[in-house]
């Protein structure tokens, strides 16, 4: 009857999209839960890769939509979105940060989820344009060095998610602080990238509350990439 | 059998005070939510227009009553009050703050929503008397620039109300710092004013924690524009 | 059958401790609520007059048991003691810190509630033995100017009881803070010794973030008296 | 059918180590509930010791599986390890700091749990390398002394176990400050060393939070000492 908006991508496609729908609902939950978020800031995204075109072009994210509240975030109210950050289902107007997930997505092919928040503390760190310095090591273990800055940039362009895409290429961390403006985080799926936003917010606390009465003690780099490396690799079930 | 209060106005009116009354019952929940007040502390208030009146002179508002708990605050527990702050309905005294309320409604025709809460960033900065600077990107989003602080006034006169409505006409801000006392802020109805206590309470949380450590580096006049018009014009759904 | 503690005390009396153990029990549940205490610390007691002895010797209190979880503090679970300390009903041991509420009642006739917590910003302030100045309006209102410390004590005899009477018989505020240990706050019932507990945290935070970023600005004496004696005798419900 | 692991070991043994999968599993719960660990950091342990081999090499350990979300931490999800860290019973890897735990229960006979989290006041002390003082009686009471700090080490052989027996065997503290990383508690059993836990994030936050605005008042050590002997050993239920 309706015209089906993804009636142009293949079956397995479109039911991976339904079943990412649920995923990125559920997954915005976890925001408001870690305290990263109030009101309707924040968004979680996830890519979803068509399976005939290997070069990525014709993949498209679910994201949530723009100003709703975390209540009313159902997998139905979740909107589809190509690389180009068009609507192609959905109907609500997409998350005002969707050009810089996308953006992200075109340029960093390893990259499968995408999260911005303005959590407290890494966004007190951004409004200082200063990193988080590699003091703790989950820190190491999860970020395998300092958390570092990106570009002040503001929306309306791609200069926010070029600025995304040039800080994380050249550092192991998998979250960027954007200046005056708020960590984005990235991950092989969209829960890894909730987890670097909320490991990310907890490191970012840490080392201020450390800060505030001294200087934290430093970790040796070959400590660092040793942890690193350990993490990466052994944490968690096979 | 019983006099009816509101009998002297229009139905039309009369609906809309029961349909406000639900939504500034249910909008008190989101003070205690998001750790705005302890206790009783806190208000929220909307404007309901009188109908054939226009120069809303005979505009009520509905209110919380003083010193009742939160878990108490039913649509049928709020009160009714003229823009004289006189109680018209209910059976419990109106929040002490309903000068301040009436005061904003009388003096600013476009404002539908008036919130009051001592939370705590937002009322230290209020104790030193010191503006927050717009130093965060969401911050020249919602408040397109510096938060403003209103002058010392005590409970009793019109001092609290003209306090706002001179500190809130000469800025863009909707949240206003009352000096030793704590925030207040307008919207265009109740929900918008609750908004903008929960974002004035974040960004003075963010700045703060930010200028513990160091200075926050200045976003320039030119953005906070153009951040602010895109926010106030764009964001959020149609 | 069984021996009935409480044999000696007139009915009403009996019936006034019954309903007294389900307001302690009750008020118990809003320490956690308010983050004022963790594990089994803090503890809260309402004294039960005797209608007879018109001196308060033969007065009693209610108060929680002795290092018991915060789910468990069921009306069942309070204890009840004299105003010597001594257990007169209930099966487990009393809190550790009975003698010092039992003292407060002994000494201060118009005392109905006693509260105890190591509620964090409060305890910080007591830990420097540092008063917390009266600069927000919200603290002219409830404590009438600022909050006292008392003196360092442990315990083992009365001095912890002799420090807060002591304290409080000069100051108007309901809550003391014991150097190096906590606040104890007083009401004329269980409920209003609470209500002062968690404005004491309330306003030992948001002072404490106010002076982390410069000096709060002073409130004119005249004005905090005017303050509280409105609180006092206007504010809430009749 | 299938193979039992613990089939060497005797009934009364296997009868325990189900009933502590219940009471590890369960207490787990306690540590988001406190906000001493985000995401899966953290982990609760408790030894379940031989009844016919008295010198502790037959004792077995109960922990949380790897890289699991709090919330299927079931008591089967919980797995079961030998004192040298070998997985003896459960479908999941055992947590990564397994091996730190076993090594204390091997060291330290007379403690019965280990719990480690990265709370964060505790861990921003520990990435400064300082000592948490005295200075607050509760402290006193539960510790007995400063926490003190133990050194630098990673993952991947001895050094975080031998860290932790070597600094608590010094101290009277049940909890340790592992340089750069995070807390670690001990107690009779893991019920204690969670509370050991609770308390160590408290006191840290309370001490940090004193030091922002100036020195705490020491306690005089007679006066630590009394705390502590009381607390030890009056405190609570018989």
């Amino acid at each position: 009857m309706s015209h089906d908006p993804l009636a142009a991508y293949p079956d397995s496609m479109r039911e991976e999209i339904a079943r990412v729908r649920r995923v990125v609902a559920d997954l915005h939950a976890e925001l408001p839960r870690y305290e990263l978020v109030v009101w309707t800031a924040g968004n979680v995204s996830q890519r979803v890769r068509h399976p005939e075109v290997a070069d990525g072009s014709a993949d498209v994210l679910v994201i949530k939509p723009s100003g709703v509240s975390y209540e009313d975030l159902t997998p139905e109210a979740m909107v589809v979105c190509t690389l180009d950050g068009e609507l192609i289902e959905g109907t609500r107007a997409p998350s005002s940060d969707t050009a810089a997930h996308a953006y992200t997505y075109q340029h960093m092919p390893e990259v499968g989820g995408v999260v911005h928040t303005h959590s407290t503390y890494a966004t007190a760190w951004a409004a200082r344009g200063e990193e988080i310095p590699c003091v703790l090591t989950m820190m190491a273990d999860e970020f395998g060095g300092p958390i570092p800055v990106g570009p002040f940039a503001i929306i309306g362009d791609d200069s926010i998610g070029r600025g995304i895409v040039e800080t994380l290429s050249t550092s192991r961390s998998p979250a960027v602080l954007m200046q005056n403006h708020g960590p984005f985080t990235i991950g092989r799926d969209a829960r890894a990238a909730v987890k670097a936003a909320v490991m990310c917010e907890e490191v970012a606390r840490t080392v201020h509350v450390c800060r505030q009465l001294g200087d934290p003690l430093p970790i040796g780099q070959r400590h660092i990439d040793s942890l690193y490396d350990r993490y990466q690799n052994v944490y968690g079930q096979k």
